[in-house]
């Protein structure tokens, strides 16, 4: 597809989601052959066995080590707040902002009680994108493309392990609308509660998500539906899952609205999340659908709908230990623990 | 009930199931009161706020601390591994209390990686008790009383959050056949794998399960099934959860065998385990049949059937996030964001 198009600022982008990664089958083939020689029946830990075989085939290393693992929150505000759209105003994204870096909200406390990084990018919440319902969220390709490579700060400094969370008013609106518009349905499959709007003003934020979409009829392009229909911490997420993906890095996705730029991803190539893992389902409406369509389970089911990256944040917590597990029990031979007769 | 029996040494127990709680409905109205003021839409946070309100009935304590969270591991041998019932054989059983000792295991693995306590209980593993499937696990109620009466030692020195776990070769047997004594349907609904038996191996188990409660048949009492088709693990952890209780500890109940000790002290009342989490659903059949009888929702669904306390562990490390993040967040106030409006 993008080979068919005219030079793009886009078109990096493109390519990265279409790289193939280095070979890690040596990686694969060890940590499974020390899988099998654990003291405990095959299978026995469930998923912390696949998240360990998940870790060194993204990776290339066995037995997998995070030592290093961060959680990134991207920030940004968004013009069809003014829709009314969201129980609270766009000026909570300074304050959360604000508050993330004083160490007071619930991320704030979701790393530093099982020592995970933490970083808050600002994407200009002083400056909303565009309101979707009547315009593109982003000026150009040009635009989109540089907030997608802002993404690429997420991994700066040697993360191991980054989970990806989210704060912007208004955005489970901007979500929804890329779910409508990458999957079609009814507007209503993918429109919840977000902060908490009920009755008539779920009714009002669905004509909201119709109505932006219905502005982008016919568009296909996955990039395209992100640049009108999107907004900056969509962007920088899932210019940062790309990033990640072609430096090997692991990828923990919080809820329902990085799970967006997940998709948005997966649309450009479905192998282009195969470095993700979903941290949890989130109990905003919709979502569940979404990991449907991407053919993944999620870690955690845990009724949240917060964001901020708080299933992220323990998500992070059960892998880190998953990977600690697999490479700390003992053999059957080291332990001189007898095998399944 | 047990008012109209003679004096029974297992009287004390039954006792301690029906003592009512300290009244701590001061420190419930705090707790709510203080998540409703926390930076976030209101129960945005799911499960965790469930788990800080649960933490703050339980211990009488807002907003609840963890700070000395341990896994107990008890180990037992039992005379039903004599009938062909597990993949490994009883020699296991001192092996792996050697592998906890030693660091070895994956329970040991996930509380160092979290860091929470570990201890591991010899519930005399060298000499299995009887083999259910044609005699009493327990010779009398003084043997089982005095095995209920050691699992109080799990909350000894001052745990503030105490994850049962067990290993026992042949326990998921005693497990389903303690199901079945309590619960009636068929065998073959409260059997599975276990350590990984399967075709014939399994009908075989399937009838062995039959045999033991065949032979108890009408005996309604939770104690003298527990006496009779159980095993010392399980007697431990009743004891464990009851000592608990009373000492408003709340518990963490790990997988398939953990929750039959559980199912005992419901038995014997159900408020008894109002103190208990639920850490996971076990991939072992059956298990789920069981949470429902209990009416509880685990945290964790991870395809998980080791036991050891490794549901339990992870769990731990969600509830003591959970608490640290109600405990640590800040106040629309404190943080001047701006509520809903």
């Amino acid at each position: 597809m993008s080979e068919a198009r005219a030079v793009s600022p886009l078109d990096d982008f493109r390519a990265l989601a279409h790289t193939p990664l280095p070979d890690h089958s040596a990686a694969i083939a060890a940590a499974a052959a020390r899988e099998a020689q654990l003291i405990k029946p095959p299978g026995a830990l469930g998923r912390l066995e696949e998240i360990a075989a998940f870790l060194a085939a993204v990776t290339g290393k066995a037995p997998p080590v995070i030592s290093s693992p961060r959680v990134v929150v991207f920030a940004a505000s968004h013009g069809v707040a003014d829709e009314g759209v969201s129980a609270f105003p766009s000026s909570v994204n300074a304050q959360m902002l604000a508050a993330f870096r004083g160490g007071k909200a619930a991320i704030n406390q979701l790393c530093a009680a099982q020592n995970i990084g933490l970083s808050a990018f600002d994407l200009a919440v002083d400056v909303p994108s565009g309101n979707i319902a009547r315009e593109d969220a982003f000026e150009s390709d040009t635009a989109l493309a540089a907030t997608m490579a802002f993404g690429l700060e997420a991994i700066a400094g040697g993360v191991d392990l980054l989970g990806l969370g989210e704060m912007g008013i208004a955005n489970t609106t901007v979500a929804a609308a890329l779910y409508h518009g990458l999957y079609g349905g009814d507007a209503a499959d993918w429109v919840g509660p977000g902060t908490g709007v009920a009755g008539t003003a779920l009714a009002h934020k669905v004509a909201v998500v119709e109505r932006s979409v219905a502005r982008v009829e016919g568009e296909r392009d996955p990039l395209i539906l992100l640049r009108r229909i999107g907004g900056r911490e969509i962007a920088a997420m899932a210019g940062a899952i790309l990033a990640a993906r072609s430096e090997c890095v692991p990828v923990v996705i919080d809820g329902f609205v990085a799970t967006a730029a997940a998709a948005v991803v997966h649309a450009m190539a479905p192998e282009a999340i195969g470095h993700c893992v979903f941290a949890h389902r989130s109990a905003e409406a919709g979502h569940g659908r979404v990991l449907e369509r991407l053919g993944v389970r999620p870690l955690l089911d845990l009724d949240m709908r917060l964001g901020e990256g708080t299933g992220a944040a323990l998500a992070i917590g059960l892998i880190r230990t998953a990977a600690a597990c697999h490479a700390g029990m003992a053999t059957f031979a080291e332990a001189g623990v007898s095998d399944a007769s």
